[in-house]
């Protein structure tokens, strides 16, 4: 059967496969200067934004990827209080971070406003903790921003980026992941989404050896679902400083008085399972 | 992007979503009497089978279906032997059954044997142990062979079918499974697919009852990823005839002398770990 044009679709070149939405309307198409930003209103996932034709969050699913990309960082540190978001321009990590009453600032670096503003009008839920206090909005290239970053200003770096490709290629580098090193305190963790355990095993094995190539000391990839990126299936990968990550704080996260729909103390525990082919 | 016909192309209606795979080359396209079977050569996922337009297999992602619907439900029970595969037909599950060497006797009863003769021609691999003197192969309707079984006949019954439409409805209905708990030793257990976390979550929950209601002592679903079916995301609700699901022989389950590619121990802990929005 094949879609006609009510469908929003991207494709999957390397793996011949493809993942489609059907659309009710489209509330937005611009070009900013990094990327051209898109908003859907779909028949079953709520609103869907793409940037560069890529789906990038979802009404439907957002909960799980940024849930897993802040909260296990965030329950491995001991004291987390200094957070820098690299991407992250739609504010869903944001708010995830800001729910730890022990994080005194959280600042976030998206190149590119366009996408926060698409944001704040098209998905207003993930922009409620904009206006914290503690709450930093830049918008500016993040690879200079860790660069030019002063050494030891963050307890923990979350790079939300796009895939690597356009701008976000250099965040998956090796001058970048060294610059991230610098700019962490000791005790600092970094975590990186890391595409897809069954398409990109590859580029996670890739990542791991260039974060252990820049000086961190141990790596841990964490597996989650993710149904409106590719293969359904996603990964994030952090990477500490100094000591080993085998462990977080599972009575704090077991006891956290906020709310969350995917992750807990157990999800938590059981993303750091590594399936038979990933061993290798 | 629109697809063209060189897709094959599922929709998932209730959802407005869609997963498609590139197309070589149609190799089979039969019409059986329970349902059409259709085989492609995919441009990335290796070669998949339909039935009525439904992803049922694919080379690339099969292993961790099969080893979800087999191995945890195993290593749960103490010492099984007798076990019975409704549905099955690929002969996957069979062979993953098979590699336990307690085992002394698996039945696969499918209704449709132009499924296994379709596995057998073009996923050898999946049928490798339909030879073994332990395998009994028969085509028969799943409902009635169970309503027919002696009390007490099975260690674990496994329900590895096509979803609750068609000829599977009556697998996910009460008299199945009382006649499943009847057909059960003491400390017997049955899993059964049971559809996406994300889409189908009533459906769990529907399931996850009506098995207490029809005399099983507790209920454990399972979750894993599984790209090629809807939601990239799938699970698998096992019931006990008696006693609780809360441990499994996890020792053996790390000292398993056979092969996996998804399976472990690890794996097995993680894959019970329920979501926040599945506590409910």
């Amino acid at each position: 059967m094949s879609l006609d044009t009510s469908w929003y679709t991207e494709i999957h070149t390397a793996q011949g496969s493809a993942f489609s939405l059907k659309i009710k309307e489209k509330l937005l198409d611009e070009q900013s200067p990094f990327q051209r930003i898109e908003v859907y209103e779909t028949e079953g996932f709520g609103t869907l934004m793409t940037l560069d034709g890529l789906v990038m969050v979802t009404d439907l699913d957002n909960f799980i990827y940024h849930e897993m990309v802040s909260h296990p960082v965030l329950f491995t540190h001991p004291d987390p209080k200094d957070v820098l978001i690299i991407g992250g321009g739609d504010c869903g990590t944001l708010r995830e971070v800001l729910k730890h009453p022990g994080v005194t600032r959280a600042q976030q670096v998206d190149i590119d406003e366009g996408v926060t503003r698409a944001a704040e009008r098209f998905f207003p839920e993930l922009c409620e903790s904009n206006n914290d206090p503690r709450a930093e909005l830049y918008f500016d290239d993040g690879i200079k921003w860790v660069k030019d970053a002063a050494p030891g200003s963050y307890d923990i770096i979350i790079v939300d980026s796009t895939d690597p490709v356009g701008p976000a290629e250099g965040l998956f580098s090796a001058p970048f992941f060294r610059d991230c090193h610098r700019a962490l305190r000791d005790g600092g963790l970094i975590v990186q989404q890391s595409e897809s355990p069954l398409y990109h095993k590859k580029l996670i094995d890739d990542m791991r050896a260039t974060m252990r190539g820049t000086g961190f000391a141990s790596t841990l990839t964490l597996n989650f679902p993710q149904c409106s990126y590719p293969s359904g299936w996603w990964s994030a990968t952090l990477a500490s400083k100094n000591g080993d990550l085998s462990t977080f704080r599972e009575r704090d996260a077991a006891a956290k008085a906020f709310k969350t729909r995917y992750y807990n103390a157990a999800i938590h525990r059981a993303a750091m399972a590594l399936p038979e082919f990933m061993r290798s």
